[in-house]
């Protein structure tokens, strides 16, 4: 029985060892996509303990905890820090297969130097000595995104925002990384939502630009994305439960919006052509500015009216559809394309059913202006798991070319959390030496080791001029 | 070579070889959903030959022989019982890689103590020594039932039906196995089907209440399943080609019910108004009586419609469906949840592309209900393969909490299909035991002991409180 | 680590190399469907030289290519074969994990005799080599399907072909191989394309029917497809990005039809009541004829606008699609079945989600017609990877008779991919070897070898009627 997360964890074959250890492991991280908070890493305050930085903002601990019949009290409730690690323990142990179980031990050896498996008889112990770490150490933000050796972070950032604190870190001594705004218009594109009429009064207060048509929503927006380039913004991001495709001409999309400020219900189809039409305007903008656009597909949220009405959003009870997405996609990428405006774009899907559709989907839009221009994102969310990202890269793959990937993000809320890259790294070098082991690739060290240190960082560097 | 289906059958780690044979083997069985028939349970009478118990009602293994150009007499028809055997025989050498081969030389070894292959070639004297086998030995259903070690039977049964035989089976002396009813409301949900008036009327004449309206249909249901509760039962169980989830007021449902009894004809949507409504009100009615509510998605039924015509349902002309369901069974389950009414829940997917969407599903609706309360059900029907086990499995571990699994049925209509649970046990045992010799999982004997027996019989019968 | 490509290569268990090396490797070919030029073929030209005959037509390499940022002159346009070819060993170094690197060496092993790895590195001295090759061998059509000992080649072929080339070719001497034409179609089915008017007029023409109603387009099409019977074919072929089922009388039908002759555009419903009625008729003229029917599904083409009209189709812009199928593919071949007329039956899918609908459609109409007279066919084009060919074989062992399948076809436009069958034979022999090897079937030498050359060459040769 080989010892549990050891050095050589997830690594079986010798190829796969070699390249982790001498290709992958040091690495510096681009972290394209994330959610952390840039005024946190700014404020750059110490966490009171363990509980604090596991356990206050993690809805797939929640989750985890809640299927183990655990109390809400202890999830998001007034329990003290020390049940709420002791349910969480409890819980962890029937968590076998779970990335939960693996990103928690990763993050107690590299974080906090405990090995002890954490359980329901461990932990007691394993708190103090937690908490017993975070006092003697520096465990704030910035010192745990630099120990990580992070080099590049890509916040989520809504069009509306002021990006204060973006300037403010670009001027702080002795941090060296890079936090950089992404430009996320959900809130624009979302005509359906309730405080729809809100949000375009507080655009239109932002941008300066008086919005009565679709045309001042597409210029206020693009005025924004000029101010996020400014201060270094290089990424887009759009979450789509499913992909929108109507279009329509320019006075049918202003009566729609018109309905929409009044208040008056719309269709579904007229909100895909409000949808669309800003979309195309946006992706053309993205294009001119020399941005990615990431789409992240195929979530559905807020499931459990009661807890949402209880908690709010992002707190643990989202889960995957299953609408089709290939024609629309496909429509949606060729009209850009036809303006000849598509930009580099990263397609992510929650649903591993759809990882065909995309990794061949790819293939229609490649061109000369980058090394994979379209490319598949990175196993995400409830597919971040060793099942999951090992999918996507073989269906990368077998349909794609893998070793122009520009590989992980975290997508991730937890300053911790970058042990995920070191996981992803092990998966993708278990993946890649397992094949060579095989005889299935001719080993020539240089070309793997550009494949490999181009997936863990290299690529990702290029794609995104960062 | 490894023998074929020696006692390491599908357990190839030491860790795998330990947890099959140290915990996993000698647990009981708690089958708590299946289609035996209490009637036969209650009568036990001996069957005349091997072909008799494995063929006269086996539509896996007529699909098999038909799919290997074996004239229907020699599966649903008029040829010997030795006949057919040869056939099935010859059928099975070509099925490598089918939960057939594998189920069938199980219950050769461990009910008939016959270890030779089954081929062309041994049929004829395996047709002799198995049936010697069945004049030597007590292979009627109860002793087949106690032989493998089951405790809870949960068979599956109509509104209407009087559960007689159940009764008679609770003061049956010398037979150790509860035998409990399971509430399958299909045919008073089903308003498309040509007989649906015809049940009505039934269902008014067993359950003595006059039915004009839905809100009668309702009632009567409740009458019925509380006459079920008193008899034992706590399972309910559906069947959906696909999640209908449409709402209707109590004028318009009356208005679809009254032309369904007058002959007419309803649209889908109509269809779908009432099937929401009375499956709402049965979710509230299953909370109320403690029950867990169990449903069963995907299967497209009778596609053949010269064998329906000719067999009839159940004969091995079903397959499975592909229609999108994330979002109807999301708002089914979030409407009864509202009403404080959500039962706990085990969902099962016939389609393995759908295996996501349910596992997230269930982090939905999850409270301290019960310890995982909404379940991802056993790889069922077409995925109750080691492929298909093994996927529920992970999907489950990698979304879920697999430690708190109910674990395996057999849906079977057989008596010496138990042998299914050994083989799910064998593939459980393999998967979680590779997990922890690779060292993704740190042994402790004592907790995964608890996991290991938990999904063998433990979970089950702590989650249906037998 | 095992050396790349070598004898053993995708090969690790014993019982696998036996089943390869004893048992498939020698066995002939039957390529039962592909893109191949009768006329090419008949003309039996020499190639200029190894870009002529890797890179000039074939759309896998030049999506590679593209995703490597590679300009379009070194793909489709005028860069010169050396640097084509320089940049197609660029790609290739990347395409880790891709079918392309096995096959590129796999035809570089057999055709050319060189067992160099191929990348940037080695480009040239390999451009020089392999035209060396072709200089002092005899690469020529003919001599490529014999060296590969292939004894059937189903061409695919327009109704309106005149077949002059197969039946030229049926008098080659010394070329020992059937080149048969197969029935497609397509351009007949696909109301909505904007040359069917023309397509309808020269089908009239050749066919001599005067076509002015539905039943005269069946009445040519019968025609044509007895003349295509009388040539020797034996196989016809449908492509169909969904599955359209969709009924009506033959007023309706030729209101559409005079609809869509006279350029008037047609709903997608009214498109497949056309398409429903004429496939209908063709799948009674083909089960008349004893012919088996192809049905490839779920491929989305041409989904670049701008290349497409720089290119035209099949230049690498085409991607899987993914609607749903089951409900239409099920009532389309019980449509068949009632009439007592569906022919023997093969399906192919284009995303690997639809496996298990296809893997059990099959049993829903199996019969003694034939041998598993539905078949699931062999993974297909972008499918046609390791992965998704294990994916393919274990969905029909799981859930028909593997035991019955027909195996491979190239689905190719090129001659040297003849390899491609090697490459399915060694991961069948690499499947089914290992399966044995760990005691999941017992072996006996007799009935393994049948099921592995049945699937390799035999069970096609029989299926056909070859």
């Amino acid at each position: 029985m080989k010892n549990f997360l050891d050095n050589d964890f997830l690594l079986d074959s010798e190829c796969s060892k070699k390249l982790f250890h001498e290709f992958a492991e040091d690495m510096p991280i681009c972290d394209y996509h994330c959610h952390l908070s840039p005024k946190e890493i700014y404020e750059n305050k110490p966490y009171a303990n363990i509980s604090d930085i596991w356990l206050s903002g993690d809805h797939y601990k929640w989750r985890a905890m809640r299927s183990c019949g655990v109390e809400e009290k202890y999830c998001t409730g007034d329990a003290s820090p020390k049940e709420k690690f002791e349910k969480f323990a409890y819980t962890l142990q029937y968590c076998i297969g779970n990335p939960l179980y693996h990103w928690a031990h990763i993050e107690l050896q590299r974080y906090f130097n405990i090995d002890t498996p954490l359980n329901a008889k461990t932990a007691d112990d394993i708190f103090e000595r937690a908490n017993k770490a975070m006092a003697e150490n520096d465990f704030r933000p910035q010192s745990l995104i630099m120990r990580s050796n992070v080099k590049v972070v890509c916040t989520t950032d809504d069009p509306v925002d002021d990006l204060k604190y973006h300037k403010l870190l670009k001027n702080v001594e002795g941090f060296d990384c890079k936090v950089l705004p992404s430009f996320r218009p959900d809130k624009a594109v979302n005509i359906l939502a309730p405080d729809f009429a809100d949000y375009i009064k507080k655009l239109s207060d932002v941008s300066g630009v008086e919005i009565k048509t679709v045309s001042d929503v597409k210029t206020a927006l693009c005025k924004r994305a000029d101010y996020f380039n400014e201060v270094g913004c290089k990424v887009s991001d759009q979450a789509f439960d499913y992909v929108p495709f109507e279009t329509a001409g320019d006075d049918e999309l202003d009566e729609i919006f018109e309905k929409a400020l009044n208040g008056h219900s719309l269709s579904v189809c007229e909100a895909d052509k409000y949808r669309t039409a800003v979309m195309l305007c946006l992706g053309e903008k993205y294009h001119s500015l020399g941005w990615a656009m990431e789409i992240h597909i195929g979530a559905m949220r807020n499931n459990n009216s009661k807890m949402f009405a209880a908690l709010g959003a992002d707190t643990g009870f989202d889960s995957v559809g299953d609408a089709e997405i290939a024609k629309n996609l496909s429509r949606f990428l060729d009209a850009l394309n036809s303006r000849d405006a598509l930009p580099k774009t990263i397609l992510f899907n929650l649903n591993d059913k759809d990882n065909t559709v995309l990794a061949t989907m790819l293939g229609n839009f490649q061109s000369s202006d980058a090394q994979s221009k379209i490319q598949f994102g990175p196993a995400w969310w409830f597919l971040d798991t060793m099942d999951g990202m090992t999918a996507q890269m073989k269906s990368l793959a077998n349909l794609g070319v893998l070793g122009k990937f520009v590989g992980m993000e975290t997508d991730s809320r937890s300053f911790t959390s970058y042990g995920r890259h070191e996981y992803f790294r092990r998966i993708m070098c278990s993946l890649i030496g397992d094949w060579i082991e095989d005889g299935w690739y001719a080993y020539d060290e240089e070309i793997v080791k550009e494949i490999i240190q181009g997936i863990c960082f290299n690529n990702a560097i290029n794609y995104f001029n960062f």
